[in-house]
């Protein structure tokens, strides 16, 4: 019995394990507690479950859980960046390339294309379950802000402007959830949890 | 708009976050914190994409995942039930199935109805997809367990055969995997972590 390949699928499963220590901004919801991106790669897979029906257009489920489930892994090397930073900003860095390369490169080379070309079609965000994905990574978190009276919003001062036009991506994945999105913001504006 | 469906499933992604705070036994692969069910949760998933192709026999992947994303959300209510308890055992207990009632039915009918029944699929373990699922479910740990030099093998005294009479449903999932899994529980002997 060879067990070459599958001792590379191994040492990825054991390399990913440290996705669980990357901490994102933003919190659980009611929660004072940070939420890392093992969790968040969950939450988003199995949103993408529930709300797949919402999608504009018919999509490959299966390969929008897969584009959830590794989105966030370069990060185990290139650290989170925040949607709102007003420095960084979160596109297809050098440095997560090479993390995917080198994380992804752990597996057995079909399977570490497959990887990579999935997280690069996820990050390009132009196919239809790249969009539905980016919907789901973009809905998250506004649910924990409008949860968190305010969260990341009122934590880091980020107008309603700035965020709607962060979140109105979501419209390219479905238009309802958007409708929907643009109402919990602005309620929350009503609320007093988001600034106008 | 109606957004009657869209609310049931956003009341059912908020319930679900509670699975962040459900502390699982194991511990991070060479760490001293143990893990929580929603990181558990995308591990296996994502194992599950890596190691089909050990599967015994051909799968619906997808519905493996789907089985994988939701399988401890029981947990919300039931809690955790340790593998190893003298106790309590981890069958389908009356505490299990009133949980995913009043959690799944949050959702629309029609996917409370297909999330119960892939559910109760997995926990019966008799299809393929369930088998593999529950191997998935045995293998991490172990692998948990052998990083953390015994892990909770040493830490409740877990004897050699308990663990590969626990481990060995892995086979029924995938037979090459449960080779691989063999050799590592007797190296663990070898090690010194695991004792016959």
């Amino acid at each position: 019995m060879n067990f070459e390949q599958l001792q590379k699928q191994v040492d990825f499963i054991h390399e990913i394990d440290k996705l669980k220590y990357i901490q994102r901004k933003t919190r659980l919801f009611n929660s004072n507690r940070t939420e890392n991106d093992a969790e968040h790669s969950w939450h988003l897979a199995l949103m993408a479950v529930v709300l797949a029906g919402h999608s504009n257009e018919a999509i490959d489920l299966l390969k929008v859980i897969k584009m959830l489930l590794i989105h966030d892994i370069v990060e185990i090397d290139a650290g989170d960046v925040f949607l709102y930073d007003t420095v960084l900003n979160h596109t297809n860095t050098a440095a997560e390339l090479a993390a995917a390369e080198r994380i992804f490169g752990l597996l057995p080379q079909h399977q570490a294309q497959e990887l990579i070309l999935i997280w690069e079609e996820f990050e390009a965000g132009e196919t239809d379950e790249a969009k539905f994905a980016r919907a789901m990574d973009r809905f998250e978190p506004l649910l924990q802000n409008q949860s968190n009276k305010g969260g990341t919003w009122a934590e880091f001062n980020v107008p309603y402007d700035k965020v709607v036009e962060k979140k109105s991506v979501i419209k390219n994945g479905s238009a309802i959830l958007w409708d929907y999105a643009k109402k919990l913001i602005d309620s929350s504006v009503e609320e007093g949890i988001l600034k106008k």
